[in-house]
């Protein structure tokens, strides 16, 4: 019997939550940790601004207080890694952030890392995280897609769009690994790693995949 | 007549503020923009977890709010850069870090630059900064004084434990530069560099004259 | 129903085989994916020169082409990832190395990993890994036990090396995760991290989890 | 009373002197340190080759050990910082270099700085500084608008051809603040801001204002 | 009296051989080491797989074993390096790699080096040797030909195509030296030295100036 | 027939003059370019300070315009590369400094440079010359043996303290390669190396031997 995992959604965003949820569902097991989606009810409908990162950040306190007796792991659903330092610190159960996790991923799956993002107007903080992380000398580029929310409810012109903006990260960029720099877009990986010829990370897999190995590895000796 | 700078000790503790204040006596003049130092009265004791950064963050944006419409530029009082980037995008306002800031002066003072931080705990979150910020090539080391209350209480005890530290930086991690790595210890910078015979950045005091350089130069062509 | 994972001890050495078949023991699920452990018998006593890596660089490609019908992944147990490039070209699942597995997992649980490294004639080698990685920035330090094949079967003896090694690199260059550069060695884990207080990385363990979680997405849509 | 500061315009071109002071007047307060600007009569017209650089290098020698007496601090009013070492190993007072403080104001205000530069000859000498100044994680680019005399008389002409310059650097390079790398050229500053919305960093000002806070500092519990 | 440089092409192919010697002639002085080229005949049609790298790495160390007590120094006359940390462990001769010693050569030519490569799919390899060596802040870029057996035929061809991506190099990417990413195309280094205006490497050259420097420096009180 | 090799000792004095006379001799053939030694006998006693490479700059410009008709090349002999810039700007021909030399050959021989310094006034100058190289990822340390004239007249108190240095660049700070950060004391070259068992590089050696192959190369198809 293991404790579960919990993916958090930090915006409000019930329809992401459930593109999370579903995206997951390779990772559970018959006989292993439970998955559970949560969503930030009372959260922003996005996490763009840095506003909406510290506006869900002593929401994301509080709702790991509550659940941490039962809980295996932590994985917040959102790029941004928002609050993660504070998570780490007040959480006596691993904490994983999906930026963090799909650049690590990443790592592992090509040499040079590409960044398909929904905004260009985030490159600076995404930048700071990579920079953080010590990991530029791999970092090929990032690029956003700017859709307008109309667009996004078009999924053939949100694939298209994508699709653009990958081959221009591993064309003009020489990317060999991308990753789609937000959650909730999972039911376009496939397609673009099936188009564009190299690997596509979708970064909640890429957290929740950690965390599973962190809970199973934790039960270690118990 | 120039607009002021704020410069806010995010935690309640008026003596640190009065540290600060008197620290920037030197940058105050006459034709010149005034200097004020608030207390974010209603902060924690110390600014130091990741829990304490959280807290401030909020505070902060309303204080920043409050001010700004009768601000030249904001200065945050504490090492660790609370809510920068939050700060940064709120405010009409130029805001500066004084982690930042005092490592920027130190790029020009030296070549390799060493930290003389309170607590050896908050070194993790420091190199993520400093990687942030893409310095690291030019980082000799941090050390921690690991000063309890008590000691800091005596100005002697607190001296020698910051030239041992800073005897350490300098001959063992070959920094010719140091920075103190906190607010509030102004009263100590001379002794520092006059026993250590390297320059010592108090980051208040380089905040500051960043700061001013900024408002100078924002009233340009008005 | 998965393919296994197959997970090979490049040595001869049916113990080193025996003690990562215990370590991967809590990622064993009875609904998950089967992990096989298995010991290149034509190889060396041990893998370290670039003598040692050379030869068992054809045996790893056969066996990989041998077993690649039944498999999910493969993972190589021997730190310096012998023949990692060559076999992900061959191979038609994915492969993992220890070595690269343990620096990503550090990346995610401290900011500076350290490496108990077993023998310092290879720090050269392992420097040029990091360096290809693009990591070295994360990296605080290498240092090596040096214990003869006596002392390494006295366990006390090596627990009491491990922990003096482990010491230096959390002390004295600042570690806050430690790896530990050698397969085969997983008894020893809990033992260092309960008393060095970081998080302590098997290498085995840290791969097969990636590559755990690599088997359960490439499932995905099937 | 302050010692005034020094700005000495390496070449003999009086009216870059002339722009490089008028440039400098909001740094310029009643009771504050003055500023003198200085040109380098017997300099060459433009400082741009290594021999330019090494012909002003005495020259630059003899005028700070003739001004230290009466000097607050020293700037030199180049882009390639020339003799920035050796003026600082031979004054008693802080000497600092525009295109030091440019970079360093940059880092400050953005994530990415780009460089407008004169000529794209001094690329090679431009980088090297970057790399021993250990930014290079932050340079985003440096593009040259190669103007001829004839056209950098045409205000017109030069203000659009930088205004190209700059939207590459921010469009294909990403660069999110953009430096002016040359003296004398302040006139354009605002409207490159106004019409690239990204900050634009005038190298003089940048240092002038490092310069005023040392100074003010430097008196501390005079 | 000097032992001999073995030149050792690890291909089958004579007229890579050939074209090999033919480049060398310059660095063969009549009281100077004599300057002997090898054909792996055993070897594959080329070296560009991670097969085939594997297929000649212990061909290589036999030839190097065989051929050692008659050897001043080794160049391997492939761009990857092919089994260098091996051949270097195993010979009591000092041991060049074409790759690494044309990026040491580049290194005192320019500040940004530009490799000129044969195929893109070798990027990958290659950066991770770069990176290895620790030399990406000097790195342009990495363009590829991508000709096909019948263009190499043509020397016309052949070139235009070089010059095209030469100038990508040196224009797009900003590279000021550019290196021949191939071993066997002397022939066309100076016509792209003539024609791009920068100095262009040859590797073969680059790494046995090298060797012959060590020969004769290793004569030293003989 | 070749054009000679002049290697310039940028100061006054002869016997360093007649150590990298005599250190050169292995590079000299019966049938290879000749290398003549010149002293700057207008130069200083020795070269340390800024004001010492200020003061040979325009001498050093002198002597390469006076024989550049007659130059294949040249080396300037002091460690740090005194007006490197400058003079390849103005020759026609390959200018070589001793410190980029020797950093590039030790890249070729091992994995983490240390340099064996005269004094520790130079660390930052040094430290700035390996940033603009991008070499400092494969830096391992600088130590000085801070000797007064006295002790470097007692050949046997000479070696001692650069041993003791080697040991702790060895032993310390895991460098596998040694620079002997100074000319014109390659006769303690071969004990060193003997007895720290690592390769210890002489720079005016590595300089004349790469500027050896330029030489020879230049040549071709003449």
């Amino acid at each position: 019997m293991y404790l579960p995992l919990w993916v958090i959604n930090p915006n409000s965003n019930a329809a992401v939550t459930a593109g999370i949820d579903s995206a997951l569902g390779p990772l559970r097991m018959a006989g292993g940790p439970p998955i559970n989606c949560l969503t930030l009810t009372e959260g922003p409908a996005a996490v763009q601004s840095q506003q909406d990162l510290a506006q869900v950040t002593p929401m994301l306190g509080r709702l790991i207080s509550e659940h941490q007796a039962n809980a295996g792991a932590f994985v917040i659903g959102c790029f941004s890694d928002p609050a993660l330092a504070l998570l780490r610190e007040i959480s006596r159960r691993p904490v994983f952030g999906i930026g963090e996790c799909a650049v690590l991923d990443a790592l592992s799956r090509g040499q040079r890392f590409g960044v398909i993002a929904m905004q260009g107007s985030v490159l600076g903080r995404h930048l700071r995280t990579y920079g953080a992380m010590g990991v530029l000398q791999r970092f090929a580029g990032e690029r956003a897609v700017e859709l307008s929310m109309t667009q996004l409810a078009d999924p053939h012109a949100t694939l298209q769009r994508m699709l653009q903006v990958g081959r221009q990260l591993r064309d003009d960029d020489q990317a060999d690994v991308l990753i789609m720099g937000c959650a909730g877009m999972a039911a376009y990986r496939q397609a673009l790693e099936r188009e564009l010829h190299v690997p596509v990370i979708e970064p909640c897999q890429a957290a929740a995949a950690m965390a599973l190995g962190r809970i199973l590895l934790n039960g270690e000796g118990a």
